[in-house]
Formats: structure tokens, C-alpha cells, sequence
């Protein structure tokens, strides 16, 4: 049983953990940069060790700072969160030297999963279907421009370290090959240090939808069902929900016993998630895992009554998991408050809240770490809450968000959020209808 | 359907009526007193009417203004909460008599269930369980003394219009009769304008366990299981849950089956809670009925995923009830959020609030009307918020709500809460047992 976590990371996602370590009588440690220090996290944590400077180079991503303030706090055992040092093989190898429990995946396990090229080939030898593409990591301009023949446009380039949108590019034709593989180098280099680059087919109309899976030490998976994430800009979610709307009772068995496969064979240990491309005609490609906790893991937890984070703590422990998989009974809906003004291409928009009112009530679940007064750092995403609201059925859950949504003040001088941008989507008559792909964004206006 | 529906109330309950009705798609209509007008029940409502000074008579008791505001709003419908008009029969009937559906039973049937002697005539009649009393009103002092002769020490003095703990009064021996007789007839003339009093065998060791029913026009009664009500301060409720840790399979059986009786007696039209004693040997005694929505609906509504005011209002609509029963899926506990000091005898200790971090999270509900700046106006009720924790087993969920209470943060010049007392009650080793009677208050400290 661990006595205390240090938790490695800021934001609702600190607090979040903290909340059930909490609930389980484990003390937590939090840890900060100096542009956090008034922050909630820091405020609910047992104790609290500051870090360093405000960028994540100092602070968030120092692993020495965080692996001194476990030391020093006498932690068992670390939780990343998701960011920052969440699939970071390194550090999971680090926290287990100093007999600091990473919690989450073993290193060898981030590593085969981190690295997308690695990543496809073990799915392939799993027998799990992946999007067509190139072999291996693109190796010059032309490799690109002749595996494209090969592969047929549209093609998407990807950074092999990559995630969140970075070091990404969708090339429609070969004229536009050029500029695109040299941006997603550099954003590559820039972003993960490695500018890898590999190449797939772009899968037209495509849904994100993605299986939440759970692995013991023992070699036991499980999957918790479905989340769709079509709606998405640039690559980042926006909206996620369970049910999919997309989804059929064939489909998900389908997925489920496919996303079993892929986490059974690394003997996946800690929760994680396997990240599908749909089709129009419902075939599905593996996109990648992620081998951590996920910003929406609310909606699972909420449509099958379960807390995924004392999961990942309980399996951490050496805990046994039951091995049956688990199906949504409520219908869960995550709206992703941004500090970003969806009237001007969401512009980040930090500042000050001078004025918060938290929507409450039946249905209706809030994971934030702001409050009235609270300064949104600049340093870091531009994500302040996330609004969830449950139902019995995807029209009431909607229902419910919009009332959720018009009841949620967030000002301040400075601060825009994307409050406005889901009161529309709620209202949206084809999101209401459930039919969307993750190009629902790229011809949206805001009214 | 109802186009729009006028809320006859004030505070978290007006909220959470406008919840359900945006959520309905149904627009709505707030009444509020002078001392109400920054109250979020106004900012929320899409209308808004003042209707007097803030004394209640004034205001929120005021039936000619009330109406004047439906008329002038052109609304359907007056859902009216609790408390204030809510269980006036002759509010009900003037709402019908002027074409405005009172979003509840009709006149007569209040007033058979609100006249407490009536009430327990009906039960008996019914078949109903009711602790042996005196039949009728005690005629005086003397009347007094001979009846409690016959039911045996210790009895119970009640006001036949009361409710609340107003004019109760526990009789242990013959000697103390007159102080508690002349004091109860005091205390009910004061406060129901109608000073009849009668009495009832003093139930030992009892257990407040109520029955959450719904009925429809056609005559369809459901029940939807228990609430336990036992942790109760001079008659007031304090902690609600569901289940009821007390509770046996047969137990509710037998309970939901003689709620039924009791609401289908009187061919039961909306919402009601049937009120029980429950002594230490599980025998159950009809206490009352409430013929509207009850403070602590919302642990039902947790237990078994269902929004109590929507059904509510398709009942009032004309809508039909399946007549099945609900079981508690969850375990759900509400504590009620009081601006009052439980280090100073649980004084009101309203202000203006400063700070305020409402808890958020996976298993957590609020409702709440108060927001950072908001002053608490010393005419109404303490109540500042409903806290509620849901979890799978009653013991996580006693944990979610240490944890939501921890992060609960309501301060302000003067202002004092019930907080503290709940964060030590969910540390009580007796409470945590599941092991207390509606006297536990009676030796409760605050440490």
C-alpha cells in the first residue's frame, strides 16, 4: 500500500489525483513551478515542493527537481498525470531505480508504444489492423515523394515521437510535399527533440474513437468500451463522448477484442488507451496508445461508474483486476473549457478570473483547478476546466451540457473561453444528430 | 407541454427547478424579494419579477402577488419548491382556479396529507403501520395528562399543521407535561397560526427512513426505495443517504409496498415522500406525508440515475408513470451545507462570502445558489448549499465526500458553516458504521 504519491505534474489533472489519493487515505505530494504556487493543487496536497522556473524545461520536465523533491518527501510512488513526463521511458526508469513506483506502465512498455514506427510493426505482429503506410521512418524529401506513389494521396506525415497535433501534415497532392515533410521536421525537432518522420494514408471521413483499456501485473486486460473524440482542431479534441454515436454492439465487441489484443501483447500493465481511426463503412486502423491516464477519461468513468485513476493506483500496488470488460450504462459528454477565444481561431487568452460561477446539479461533473482570482499561467496549455455532463440517454446528456454551459461564468479582463464555441456545438443540428467526423471542425463557424 | 413555468421559490431549489426546465427546453419565470435580487435564481431564469420586501409574508408567502406575476408572464405552470406555499392546499387551488398548473398534487389531496391527524386516520384506514397515539386533538391539559396515561411514557406532543421541529415536544414523565403542553400549544399558535396539538407514543431508538413515491393522473404509484433521514438536529435533517445503511431487502420490500398503499389511498398525483419511524426491531410507523419535492430528493436521484423535478413536471403534464419500482444502483449521501456555526450551537451566521471553492470531480454533485460575492440574507433559511457524494459502496462514498468537503471553501466576514461538523461526522467511527438513530445528534461534540 503506498503512504504517499508525488504527483508530477500542474493543473485539474494534479488536483485530480490528489482528489483520490484523497478518498483512499494516501497522502500526496504536489509539485510546482513558481507560476503555480497559488494554484489549487498545491493548496490540496499533503505537502508541496516548488520545482523551479515557470517553462516545463525547469520545472514539469526536470527530472532531477522532481525526482529530489520525492526524496525528500519520502515518496513511494509517482503519478505523471498526462503531459509532460506521462510517456516518458526515461523517467518511468528513473522512478523505478530509486525504488520510486512510476506509476503507470514499465519503461520497455512506453517505449514500444511511444515510438509510433515501433508501435505499427507490434500491432501488425499482433494482428491488429493499422492504416496502410510506409514502413519505417521517412529518410529524405524523395523517400516521401515516392512512398507517397506507392501509397496513394491523400498521405499524413507524423512525427514518430510525436502526439497532440505536433510535427503533423496532411499532403493532398505531390506539390505539396515539400513544404509539408520540411514544417513537420522542424516542428518534430522543435517539439520532441527527434524529427523522425513516418507516412500513412489519410483515411477520409475518418472517427476517432478509442478504447479504454486496463492491464494488472499479472497479465489480465480488460476494456472499459468506447470514447469518441471526432470532434477535434488540429488534431486536438475539443469533445469527447461515450457512447460513440457512430458506434453498433458489433463494432464494439470488434474494437474491444482488438484493443485487448494490442495491450495483451506487451503485457500492458497500468491504464492506457488504444486510438482508432473509423471509416465510413466501419473499418477500424490503430492510430497509437497512449500509455497513461487521458484528459477524457471523465466520460468512462462516469458512464460505468468508475474511477479510473484509484485503478491505475490499485494496479500500481500489485492489485488483481477481474478481467471482464465493462459497458456503458449513461450516456457522458466532456467539454473541454479552453482560455482560448473561438471567435479569433482560439487564440490562447489567459488572465485573471475575476468572476467564476461553477455549474452544478444533477448530470453535472466539473474537473478544474481555477477559481476567482485565479491568474491562468501563460506558460502552459490553455485547457481550465472540464465540464462533463451525464445522462441516461446522448440527447439528454447534451441537454444537460448546454444547460451546464450556459450557467458556467468565466471573466476576467483578458479571458476568452471556448464556453461559447459548445453552447453552439450543442445546438448544432448534425452534433446533435451524431453525425460528425473528425472533419466536423474544419467547416464549423462560429455564429 | 408547458411553454413556461413560474418558480414560487427562492434559493438552491429555484435553481434547480430552472435546471431542469432549460434542460426541458421549457423557459422560465423567477419570483424574488427585494433581498433576493443578486440571488442566481433570477440571473438564470429568463424572467424575472419582484414580488415585495423581503419578509416572507411579504413575499414569498404572498399569494396575490405570486399569481399577479404568472399572469403578467403569461406562464403555464408554478412549481412551488419547499417550504414557503409548497404544501398550502389553498395555493394549490388558486393556481387551478385560475388556469396555472400547480406542479404538484391537487388541493384536497394536501390537505388531507397536511393535516397530520387526518393523515394518520387515512393510513390507519389504508392499512398503514402509524405509531399508537391518541386519535384526535388534545382538548387540554388535563386531556393531555389521562391520554398519555394510556399510551405510556415517554410521548410525543406535535402541532397538527407543523412541520420542522416546531412546536414538538418529547414527554418523558407526567410531572413534565404541563411546561411541554403549554410550550408546544405556544410554539404551534406562533407558528401555524392553528395551536392544535395531539400525541404519540415516543418511538425509542428510532430511525428516519422515508420512501421517495411518484404517482401519476391514471392512478399509477411507483416507489423509488429509501432515503435515511436519522442524522437530524432538533428535528431538522442534517446528512441524508441512500441506502439506508439500516435497510434489509425485506425491509424495503415491505415498505415500498405500504408507501404505495399510503400515496395510492389517496389516489397520490406528482412527487411525495412518505415519512417513517423505523424502531430498532424494523417494525415501521407511518410519520407523515410531504406532498411536494423534498430537500434531499437529490440522493434518489444519484441512486438511481433519474431527475426527479422532470418527473415532476410529466406528471403535471398529464404524462403516464410505468409503475415500476427503483432500486438503489449507487450509494449516495447528501450533506447540507448550512450557514450556521456548529461550534456555537449551530447559530445562523450569514455574510457576505469572500472565498469560495466549490469541490469538483468524479462522484460529486453540488447545488447551490451562492457565488464568490454573494451576501446570505438573514430572512430565510441557513441552507447555503446541498453537497452530494455517490460512489458504488457506501464507504467510497462516505470518502468522496471527506474529499469534496476538504475542498469545500465558503468564507467570508462572519460567516461560519456546518462544514467542519461534516467533515467530522464522516469521521465518526459510529456514522462510518452505519450505526446511529435520529438521537445521535443528542450526544454528538464537536471536537
Amino acid at each position: 500500500m503506498f503512504k504517499k504519491i508525488l504527483i508530477a505534474n500542474r493543473g485539474e489533472i494534479a488536483l485530480r489525483v490528489i482528489r483520490t489519493c484523497r478518498e483512499m487515505g494516501i497522502k500526496t505530494v504536489a509539485v510546482y513551478s513558481t507560476a503555480d504556487k497559488e494554484s489549487l493543487h498545491v493548496r490540496f496536497a499533503d505537502e508541496a515542493v516548488c520545482i523551479g522556473k515557470p517553462s516545463s524545461v525547469d520545472s514539469y520536465l526536470n527530472i532531477p527537481h522532481i525526482m529530489a523533491a520525492a526524496e525528500i518527501t519520502n515518496s513511494d510512488a509517482i503519478h505523471p498525470g498526462y503531459g509532460f513526463l506521462a510517456e516518458n521511458a526515461k523517467f518511468a526508469q528513473i522512478c523505478n531505480d530509486h525504488g520510486v513506483k512510476f506509476i503507470g506502465p514499465t519503461a520497455e512498455m512506453i517505449n514500444m508504444m511511444g515510438d509510433k514506427v515501433t508501435a505499427k510493426e507490434t500491432m501488425i505482429k499482433a494482428g491488429v489492423p493499422v492504416v496502410p503506410g510506409v514502413e519505417g521512418l521517412l529518410e529524405s524529401l524523395e523517400h516521401a515523394i515516392q512512398s507517397a506513389k506507392v501509397v496513394g494521396y491523400p498521405v499524413i506525415l507524423k512525427a514518430t515521437a510525436g502526439g497532440g497535433g505536433k510535427g503533423m501534415r496532411v499532403v493532398w497532392k505531390e506539390s505539396e510535399m515539400e513544404k509539408n515533410y520540411t514544417t513537420a521536421k522542424m516542428e518534430a525537432a522543435a517539439s520532441f527533440k527527434n524529427d523522425g518522420i513516418y507516412m500513412e494514408k489519410f483515411v477520409e471521413e475518418p472517427h476517432h474513437i478509442e478504447i479504454q483499456v486496463a492491464g494488472d501485473q499479472f497479465g489480465t486486460v480488460c476494456h472499459m468500451s468506447e470514447r469518441d473524440c471526432s470532434i477535434q482542431r488540429r488534431h486536438q479534441k475539443l469533445v469527447e463522448e461515450s457512447p460513440s454515436p457512430f458506434m453498433t454492439p458489433e463494432l464494439r465487441e470488434a474494437m474491444g477484442a482488438a484493443a485487448i489484443k494490442a495491450a495483451s501483447s506487451i503485457n500492458y500493465e497500468g491504464v492506457g488507451t488504444i486510438e482508432f481511426l473509423v471509416d465510413k463503412h466501419r473499418n477500424f486502423y490503430f492510430m497509437e496508445m497512449n500509455t497513461r491516464i487521458q484528459v477524457e477519461h471523465c466520460v468512462t468513468e462516469e458512464v460505468i461508474s468508475f474511477d479510473l485513476i484509484k485503478e491505475q493506483i490499485k494496479i500500481a500496488m500489485g492489485e488483481k483486476i477481474s478481467g471482464k470488460n465493462y459497458f456503458p450504462i449513461m450516456h457522458a459528454i466532456e467539454c473541454r473549457i479552453n482560455a482560448e477565444d473561438p471567435y479569433n481561431d482560439f487564440r490562447p487568452s489567459p488572465g485573471t478570473i475575476k468572476t467564476l460561477n461553477t455549474p452544478g446539479g444533477h448530470g453535472v461533473r466539473v474537473d478544474s483547478h481555477v477559481y476567482s482570482g485565479y491568474t491562468i499561467p501563460p506558460y502552459y496549455d490553455s485547457m481550465i476546466a472540464k465540464l462533463i455532463a451525464v445522462a441516461r440517454t446522448r440527447e439528454e446528456a447534451i441537454d444537460t451540457m448546454y444547460r451546464a454551459l450556459s450557467e458556467y461564468i468565466i471573466e476576467g479582463p483578458g479571458i476568452k473561453t471556448t464556453i461559447p464555441f459548445h453552447l453552439q456545438l450543442m445546438q448544432d443540428e448534425n452534433f446533435r444528430k451524431g453525425e460528425f467526423t473528425t472533419k466536423f471542425m474544419e467547416s464549423f463557424k462560429m455564429k
